[in-house]
């Protein structure tokens, strides 16, 4: 029998210990061993849980606890779980995660501490779909090409009802957090952040690259209009906010933003809360995971996949390179990423001022490849739209802010990224 | 060093070994080890395969050879390679087969004699599509209700032919003959055969359903046509080959056949050759698995995927369930199937057919849910297309005899299944 000791017995934590309670039939089939909870640790002790297991609000009481096989750790933040992480595993505890946080910012130094003891995180990216192991085993005959992920429900619930029904940001966003779809401060998911987790521990299963949140190219969904969803249709574009992760010679890019993307791609035909991942290998072509990528019951079937995993004796490296032999790719700055970019301006409705745009573009080297011009309900003033041809980010940047700063141009400008 | 030797060298054996050099690096860092191919076993001696291996036409010299720690087997077929595989079992040797064939005859007897040695067959279902992985740890702790899968890409080729550009049917065969989509003989792919060792092998993951082709119900695309294909699109369905898994009670109901599924589902939009397969757990809800079905390097990519595995040094039961812990259902006979149908029949055009076929039906408890007429270039003959209710198998097929008997309907009948 395998006694399991959970960290944080909130949403995830309770549907851990249901499902393999509800389960064990055929969970212990496939394991081979009877797994059960025997504790879990809260903040609140007086909060009813639902689950019959010994319920302590001292970590230790799991973490050094000799009996417990696997501790699995759900109790969201860095610093506290990196120290328990770290002490269960020179406990010579096993430790599956559903952390992104954690492992967004430790997952070296885990690896490191772990050694030949199993610390898995499958529930840590896209919930329920089992992308960490896919690209951990199952494309391991692979360079990999590029990563394009929807990880984040909230921002494709919102993009989705804004594409599909003409929702209004403000408006949907209310809604998204009236259904508990997105946070009071709602931050963290429309402005990338989130996403950027995840995206950062794909990239080290498939290119080796230990980079941090802030070394990254980090954008929301915040500024969005109906202006650029319906610019989007009509130029065959799908918006999503996308974690792209992308190999350019020796190079990897690594980039959070909202996306045009070719409407008949399949990551685009997506849509509300799901997430999908698509990985292009070297040698299988493109592959898609797509699945629930929040709830109880969905991170929990991930992070039980994972507690089997272990009973069976599988293990392999963490971050599925052995240790010392990662590929040598390194992180690509952010300002040198380059791709294609859409542009909304409000501009003076007056001859000259295209050409004037025209060509401070040009100083930047940035060409225009389609453009629309739209009347505002204000008189003398026109909404621009267009697209570029592949720049470079930081180009584009000072771009911005040249065409921000000329008396023709009012207010921000907007901005999203293409991808083809 | 881990060396591989390959039973057929073909499009897929040529493609292991050529990845296995040209991905070295990756391989070896994510395996932790090394991996060669030493040796490959052909029929004939005189065609040049373009890898620098040893080459022999005697399959004993890889299976005996102490040297060698991976047996790959491509050869196809059934009886030689049971007994080749089941040879190199014996001799302690790690197999990995993409023999769908042999896998949906054999399966049970190989992992007996495999017991703690690692027998394993990524490659064998929806090619580079890490599925059986997901099936095997991804979902492990799921109760799967369904699966639906295209793991035919020749039959879902012609179908998005047939669906996207109204090309006929025997057009499109040739035409996918002629790409090398479809065999000379196409009947194995576009009458369901190739996807129904498929779907034995993912059922056996899922539930522990040990059957053989000849007992499920497995129909082809044979007799669609664009009055179909044009019926679909009126009333919001995609005429898709799946092979369908799923739980009904204590049994599993197990069928290969085109099938009629609503436009939005995500396995609807899936186009061309590419394969998907679409699996529903209790606890982590709907994932779908999306990539290349066949072609040499997709392949390829899941046979090492395999090996990497397996020098690991990961196991697990062979079909995802410990010898003895079989959950215990039951393969529902195909005659007790329940499902929602489409008929197109040939009636003549005057009064009181309908309430002659309708009555007709109503004699094997069948009951019309939406009905189509249209007329044929023939005078005095309609086309009668309509969808039933849910209705049992036997019931429709004895229902269609009827019919077909019946003085004011002429030919063959038509029929597809429906999914919601």
């Amino acid at each position: 029998m395998i006694k399991i000791g959970i960290l944080g017995v909130g949403t995830v934590g309770t549907s851990v210990a249901k499902i393999l309670e509800d389960n064990a039939d055929i969970i212990e089939a496939r394991a081979g061993k009877k797994i059960v909870v025997k504790s879990g640790v809260v903040k609140n002790l007086s909060k009813d849980r639902g689950v019959s297991i010994i319920i302590t609000d001292n970590p230790l009481d799991v973490v050094d606890d000799p009996e417990i096989d696997i501790v699995v750790e759900l109790m969201g933040g860095v610093d506290e779980p990196y120290e328990l992480v770290k002490k269960a595993l020179q406990n010579g505890k096993a430790v599956v995660t559903a952390n992104k946080a954690l492992l967004a910012y430790h997952r070296y130094e885990l690896q490191t501490i772990a050694g030949d003891i199993p610390l898995m995180y499958e529930a840590s990216t896209a919930g329920g779909i089992p992308i960490i192991g896919a690209l951990r085993t199952g494309l391991s005959a692979n360079h990999i090409d590029s990563i394009q992920g929807i990880m984040n429900g909230t921002c494709n619930y919102m993009l989705t009802k804004m594409i599909n029904e003409g929702a209004k940001y403000d408006e949907i966003l209310k809604e998204s957090q009236e259904l508990g779809y997105a946070e009071a401060d709602p931050t963290f998911d429309v402005g990338g952040f989130d996403a950027s987790h995840k995206l950062l521990i794909l990239a080290s299963i498939a290119y080796g690259i230990d980079a941090k949140p802030e070394d990254i190219l980090i954008d929301g969904i915040e500024n969005i209009n109906q202006t650029d969803v319906e610019f989007a249709k009509e130029f065959g574009y799908e918006i999503k906010h996308l974690g792209i992760a992308k190999k350019v010679g020796d190079a990897v890019e690594l980039r959070v933003h909202a996306t045009m993307i070719p409407v008949e791609s399949m990551i685009a035909k997506v849509d509300g809360v799901m997430n999908a991942v698509t990985v292009i290998g070297d040698r299988v072509g493109e592959t898609m995971y797509y699945g629930a990528g929040a709830g109880g019951d969905a991170t929990a079937s991930a992070v039980i996949a994972d507690i089997v995993d272990i009973v069976r004796g599988n293990q392999g490296p963490m971050l599925g390179y052995k240790k010392g032999l990662e590929s040598g790719l390194t992180l690509l700055d952010k300002s040198e990423i380059t791709t294609q970019y859409y542009l909304r301006l409000q501009v003076d409705d007056k001859s000259g001022v295209l050409a004037t745009i025209s060509s401070k573009l040009g100083e930047f080297d940035i060409s225009i490849e389609a453009m629309l011009q739209k009347p505002t309900k204000e008189k003398n003033i026109s909404q621009l739209l267009f697209t570029t041809h592949i720049c470079k980010e930081n180009k584009m940047q000072e771009a911005i802010k040249a065409l921000e700063e000329l008396e023709s141009v009012y207010g921000d400008i907007a901005m999203i990224r293409i991808e083809k």
